[in-house]
């Protein structure tokens, strides 16, 4: 029975996720799902990629988080659109939360839409929200076990980027294995070394993202 | 309609965990539940404390993963009694999943039992399985913008170690903001900092954590 119940919530997710699909499309933007650990970086990689990017296309973000505006706020001062949304308590981002606030951004006016999802390894990798891309972070010193406990969220991204490569000198963390691992449960997965703080590696994935989004 | 199911879900697992609670205390176990997100540290300071404890105390495991046994490996080595729960992408442990290998654990030998749950800052937090007392692991390259951003974790918890201050000088972080906003939200939440790696602040915590225990 519970089971039953869960399997409904995931159809009716999908149903939604396709719809923001196709309002994506129409509008022409490239939206991409960022999700991680709670403190992996994903706030400090939009930061430095919006930096990289914003005078190639126009960004726009939607910041998923339990509770404040924090995140938002950081974004913000960027100067490029932000829209917050507070899950309350939920563990993930879905289809309908965004759906719903989706009449807040300017879609027609941007090319790329990042979507920052909640902290979390787990549950955000089970909801579609009408993404072109599913990209994930990993940072270093969570361990180079993490690909082998937490196999969904790196089945589901197309990238893999691994940050806080500046602190590799001071953990005892195996990158290769972290790549070995990853490829064993996603062999097309993209992956990107990266430093948010020193800034090393950015250029590398800015450019490749922009090859994705495809502006006109 | 939703909510009112996952209420019932709540209310099922509060009742199995309250039948949880009585085994272990007719068994006169102290129950720890150890929560984090995925690479904060709970089995490296798992393995720390047992062999700061195992001499002192009789000490058991339930290890909660999505899959694999890894970590069930690790602590079996140190010669402690050990179960793994894999949840099978379930992103917490919840009562039943405990009761369900309680008859697998020799409770009756033990002083100390530790759950290690899946890594994961929120959903864990949400669901009681009879324990004595919730213990958190923040690690410090996770930011000192966690504890307001995962609020119900750290009201949840009685203790917060903060492990990894190893790299205190390597990282941005304000120990002082943890501590401050972990205490705006639970002024009562007990605090250790600690390094699995070096074992800094171990003695401290165990020693803490042993005259809780009250074992015979």
């Amino acid at each position: 029975m519970k089971l039953k119940v869960v399997s409904k919530i995931l159809d009716a997710n999908e149903r939604i996720a396709q719809e923001n699909r196709r309002i994506f499309n129409d509008a022409g933007v490239f939206v991409v799902n960022l999700m991680s650990s709670p403190g992996a970086g994903k706030t400090s990689l939009l930061e430095r990629t919006i930096k990289e990017l914003k005078h190639r296309v126009k960004v726009g973000v939607i910041e998923g988080d339990i509770t404040g505006t924090k995140d938002a706020v950081r974004i913000k001062s960027l100067g490029v659109p932000v829209i917050q949304i507070n899950t309350g308590g939920a563990c993930h981002l879905d289809a309908n939360m965004l759906n719903e606030v989706l009449k807040y951004i300017p879609l027609n006016k941007l090319d790329l839409l990042f979507i920052e999802n909640v902290g979390n390894l787990v549950c955000p990798a089970e909801f579609n929200v009408g993404e072109n891309m599913k990209v994930m972070i990993l940072s270093l010193p969570e361990g180079d076990d993490k690909p082998l406990k937490y196999p969904l969220m790196f089945q589901e991204s197309s990238v893999l980027i691994i940050n806080k490569i500046d602190l590799k000198p001071f953990l005892d963390v195996d990158m290769e294995r972290i790549k070995k691992s990853a490829r064993s449960l996603n062999s097309s997965i993209k992956i990107f070394e990266v430093s948010c703080k020193t800034g090393s590696g950015m250029g590398e994935w800015a450019d490749w993202l922009y090859s994705q989004c495809k502006p006109p």
